[in-house]
């Protein structure tokens, strides 16, 4: 669409910043497709919502390109890798604020998305649990991801 | 109106960093009050906008309180010195892509604003010069302040 360089991944280190800064667990929402290393078990209508806090993570890196790390799933750790193309949303999940991105289509790695497609995050409510990641934050109180409510 | 950190100065961070890694020209647009410092006389209905870039300010300086740096207006070099909650946007004088925020009333330091509150900039026009700031880019190819819309 553009050639101006995309300010997605500078908004999404901002907000994984802020998140943990204030304390908050950054919630990563994926887009599964190709160049998307993720534990297929758990995603689910092709997403999957990765917990990307410091203490569920180890060699966590968020360049321009893409987010790598590795984190655990059922107890056993996975190296995962997500184009930043992929990324659809992060979010703190204690109160459901952050931002959220168009994908377009699932896999199609466009790379290009304008800041006019970004729009914000608020929570609606919370329901069920996530999908058994984390190492040392398995049960966390009142968890569970948040449903979110696009703000235009 | 939230007890939730403001993402605010995290988000001006990450267009500082995007426009300066693009090679664009960060400009910040600053509602003026108090405890904002800015020479007055480049203050025109009571905003200013402040060519931000590396080679147009000394000791920059952008943390979740204010931005301060120093930089030359009319050959004379000040010392600057602006809350977060006074800075109402932060774009790329190039193509006006960046973000704007709310400031509620002139000088009023609310620093809570919402991420919900937030949107986004594009350019519509360009037309009439900066505010003789600048010590090496005085008269940019093309330069001027680009009109911005805001995108709900």
């Amino acid at each position: 669409m553009s050639d101006i360089p995309s300010t997605k991944p500078y908004l999404i280190r901002a907000i994984y910043e802020w998140c943990v800064d204030a304390g908050f667990t950054p919630y990563l929402a994926v887009v599964a497709g190709e160049g998307v290393r993720v534990p297929n078990a758990f995603v689910r209508d092709g997403q999957i919502v990765l917990n990307v806090a410091p203490h569920a993570t180890n060699q966590f890196h968020l360049d321009n390109e893409a987010m790598s790390c590795q984190a655990r799933f059922g107890g056993v750790a996975h190296m995962l890798y997500v184009p930043i193309a992929n990324i659809s949303a992060i979010y703190a999940r204690e109160n459901g604020h952050g931002m959220a991105f168009e994908v377009t289509g699932s896999g199609e790695s466009t790379g290009e998305l304008d800041v006019a497609n970004q729009q914000m995050l608020v929570e609606e409510s919370t329901d069920s649990g996530e999908s058994s990641q984390g190492d040392d934050d398995s049960s966390p109180p009142g968890g569970g991801r948040p449903k979110l409510r696009v703000i235009k």
